[in-house]
């Protein structure tokens, strides 16, 4: 099971009611902000998920609408007495920029880990398997994926068959084969076929090339960047590196994603909900993004 | 006249409803924003006095929670189309914060000029004289004053004695002599007495140490701090740096200021009115803070 909320959906600058984008995305114990814009620490405070719970930040780009809320956030974490390391993710450049912040932002608490990526790079948070993109922006800005697998079911009545006390059962079911009765039982023999996990993108500050096609393939959950409405700005939207809804809603449709969110919506555009049908005719499964967006994706079929 | 206005009255972090602490001051077309945490340029944004006024930003440290808005701010008055120069004023130490935050927004559309200061440092704002003095935090930290002088009046009944011709009295009245009658007459001759200007200053995170006292001596509003409201906590005030209300109100009383306004103030304070009583019996003309709070400071006899 994922929490996901959108704690803000503007572009540029924040507005009353509109903090800048920013996604964050909790399993368990667990969870990963995207994107740290100016008032993000508010936003994710008003959520009230708890701040200790943060392990990684990831960071698309390096304009100041996604970054410039780090130094606070880092504060705010540490105010929280944290002391767990955090890790902040994000493309190349990231450790200058870092250090440019952290100049208001000197001591910590705890350690903070800075991981420039290149596209196409993985990584892990927690449990959760990473993977990001290059997008076409004006600097460098990565796409992120993440991933929670689902193990297999553990079948008893196939382990009951063979035989196996139940005190091998724990390491079958977490994929370690054990030895019993003369041989090596293998856990595929006791699990059943393997079972869709949870996948979740974030996509912002890009044009719809296909790497970022490929990498948000088959996504519960599209959290994508309609910056501009009104398709009359489609060539305002190629100019500055966005999409439009319509864009957006077609990227989504080809990646046979489950569900879109729209966000990073622009300062100029104050009532997003008037260009949805724009996005609907192509994708009926798309929601328009709010400050406070929140849902919980399961799996499939059930916890 | 001045115009002033509290952005925002909280310390360490933006609370709902509590920007970070940050003052505008405007006269005619000229403004100058104290402070600039997270936060502060959505404040004057819905301030609505216009952005293309601020001359300048005055820093008083570098904690983050009183210039981690500056990129944004920056970028703000990039969007408004911009164009004069803007000057940052703050302590040793300015250029290298202002370089790091820059790392996010490296293009402006207008100069930016810093000017790092020494206490006890004379600048022009503008019509504005600014000095400011060094406070007692755990950083270099500067408190500030703006003086705006007034023009003695002018004594038409004078000028009109000496024979002088109109076109002659504009500039003795901006203080430049004229010749007239075979020799060089001076402004004091048709110009009334000296008269009192109108003056406000900044003070945050530091204690009342001499020095404050002296830099705000007589001035018609003081913008001070009052992290801490309860008395009990004057030796975390001592610890940390701050005032208590109590000691705030001393520091108004002493230096024989007009006015008082409250600021900066604790997260752990979510109703500082509850302590009015302790900075009122000291110093009656004292106003609790609160975001939004403006006021204009006319010259004493009318405009």
């Amino acid at each position: 099971m994922i929490d996901v909320c959108l704690l803000g959906t503007g572009a540029m600058m924040p507005l009353p009611g509109r903090w800048l984008s920013s996604l964050v995305v909790r399993t368990g114990p667990h969870s990963v902000v995207f994107d740290c814009g100016e008032g993000t620490q508010i936003a994710l405070r008003a959520l009230g998920w708890g701040l200790r719970s943060i392990d990684a930040i990831c960071i698309s780009h390096f304009h100041a609408d996604h970054v410039s809320g780090l130094a606070g956030m880092l504060l705010m974490l540490a105010n929280a007495d944290r002391t767990e390391p955090v890790t902040l993710f994000g493309p190349p450049g990231l450790r200058a920029v870092v250090e440019g912040q952290r100049r208001i932002a000197p001591f910590l608490p705890f350690e903070l880990i800075c991981e420039e990526l290149a596209p196409g790079a993985e990584f892990r948070i927690a449990d959760w398997y990473g993977s990001c993109a290059a997008g076409v922006h004006h600097v460098p800005c990565l796409a992120y994926r993440l991933d929670l697998p689902r193990r297999p079911a553990f079948l008893p009545e196939r382990a009951k068959a063979l035989g196996l006390p139940v005190e091998l059962w724990g390491p079958l079911q977490h994929g370690t084969p054990v030895e019993w009765g003369g041989r090596v039982v293998r856990p595929e023999e006791v699990l059943g076929p393997p079972r869709r996990g949870i996948s979740i993108a974030y996509v912002t500050d890009t044009r719809p090339v296909p790497s970022i096609g490929a990498l948000v393939a088959g996504v519960d959950l599209l959290v994508g960047e309609g910056t501009f409405g009104d398709p009359a700005e489609q060539a305002r939207a190629v100019e500055t590196g966005h999409m439009t809804f319509a864009e957006a809603a077609e990227l989504a449709k080809k990646a046979r994603v489950r569900r879109l969110w729209l966000t990073h919506f622009s300062p100029a555009m104050p009532r997003p909900l008037e260009h949805a049908a724009e996005a609907q005719r192509r994708f009926p499964n798309v929601t328009i993004g709010r400050d406070g967006l929140c849902t919980t994706l399961s799996y499939e079929d059930g916890p």
